[in-house]
């Protein structure tokens, strides 16, 4: 018996478990994904449900994704948290430190700082009230707030990683930290295609995500962006990730999926 | 010469820095608290400044909280993010198991929830639109997004964690996991304050902070919580951290800050 790792996420969108796929793709490493497999979501409502209060090992989920990784053993242990779950696997796949190095912790951090600005934030432009409601019932504030990302959070959050690349922290080549490709990178690359997208497609998400993501998201205002030149070390980032061998031919095939109405939507009101 | 923590904050208010604070007050480790030493603030803003690229081991950070340790060789790594600090103080300080280890990995998702749900929803609620932008020029958004607050994000919150104290991973006694105290619980404490104290004083925060947080901001809200006898075992982990020697000569002492404008709010019109 090998090692076997499943995702549990939502079935039918990219979402926050497209930053886990992304590094088991690129390091060529199995694994199931339980949302392609279990269209219903049984396995993520199975774990959110609010009667289950987990094992011995690990305590319930809040939400998805969830990585359950089952040793040569037998023995399983159930974690939750997009960066957490990066911070298991990062090493093991050898996209990043072990888990205590100094590095572990510069790439935790740029995990972390990615997703904040470039997922979470982006999530909520076009939920800034209530997660609970629909779009329609909050879209004249995801105005308000989604032009307040474009011109202050957006320009602030890639402004910060293009500091980061320039520093002699990130070594050589196009990659954030110590000269070599990390579950950092995977994560900005997947920030970006929905932003730009979002700028894209009225009302279709189709891009790649948090880079990736926010092209999807925000297509007119990244294309702006782009072309402004400031931010060259992190669109160049974006292309070196893009065509690594595995990601170009896992974003080819029938395991990626399609935006739609996930963290990262394309509302053209939204994009200014 | 010995380890040396500097923790790199705001002066003035407890904020995300509090986390970190708490954890060494806890564990009895002397730290250096630039917020109190320079109150305007010059550590934080020479961090944050657009032309810091950071040095040969670190990138610059976005945004404090930011650790400085500097080692018996003395050596420094600084590093930001509040989960990513509290995972390298943790173990460090006896307050989790050490890097890699399973628990450290259930430890880092359960503060990272904590932090989700009951610090950066909390500081939502009063900036659902800019936050970069005044209170009072997103007010009539921010009752809405506090009702939704109110009503559905922390009950949901409380009512995760309460599963989490009745599952058989906490362990035995008050604590999330294991059957320790770790800095999860301290996080999970922090919550509460600013929280309940928000509905207790108008426009004037000065409770504890994540439960004691909450405390602060949403004072009605949270004694009503309190009252429905739902989440017993999470109120109970707040009062058990709340009686730790350390903790409560430190709640006493000059080096606890009172909340003012920070994440932490009280308006009264956000509490129902």
């Amino acid at each position: 018996m090998s090692d076997t790792y499943e995702l549990i996420y939502w079935p039918g969108l990219p979402g926050r478990g497209e930053f886990v796929r992304l590094a088991f793709e690129e390091s060529g490493t199995a694994y199931a994904d339980l949302g392609l497999t279990h269209p219903r979501a049984e396995p993520v409502l199975e774990q959110t449900d609010s009667k289950n209060l987990g094992d011995a090992t690990s305590p319930p989920p809040l939400a998805p994704p969830i990585l359950r990784h089952t040793d040569a053993n037998g023995s399983s242990l159930l974690i939750s948290q997009t960066s957490n779950i990066l911070l298991y696997i990062g090493a093991r796949l050898g996209l990043a430190p072990s888990p205590g190095e100094p590095g572990s912790f510069i790439i935790n951090g740029l995990v972390l700082t990615a997703l904040d600005g470039l997922c979470n934030e982006t999530h909520d432009t076009h939920h800034p009230v209530a997660t609970g409601k629909y779009y329609d019932d909050q879209k004249e504030v995801a105005k308000l707030r989604a032009q307040d990302y474009r011109e202050n959070r957006l320009p602030k959050f890639l402004g910060y990683f293009e500091r980061v690349l320039k520093g002699d922290a990130s070594g050589d080549g196009p990659w954030l930290y110590g000269g070599n490709l990390t579950v950092a990178d995977l994560v900005l690359f997947q920030a970006r295609g929905p932003i730009c997208a979002w700028f894209h497609f009225a009302y279709r998400l189709t891009y790649i995500q948090c880079i990736d993501g926010n092209k999807h998201a925000f297509p007119k205002a990244m294309a702006r962006l782009e072309k402004s030149g400031e931010y060259k070390s992190v669109f160049a980032l974006w292309r070196a990730v893009q065509t690594r061998p595995r990601i170009k031919s896992y974003l080819e095939s029938d395991r990626r999926q399609s935006y739609g109405d996930g963290i990262y939507r394309h509302y053209p009101e939204l994009d200014g």
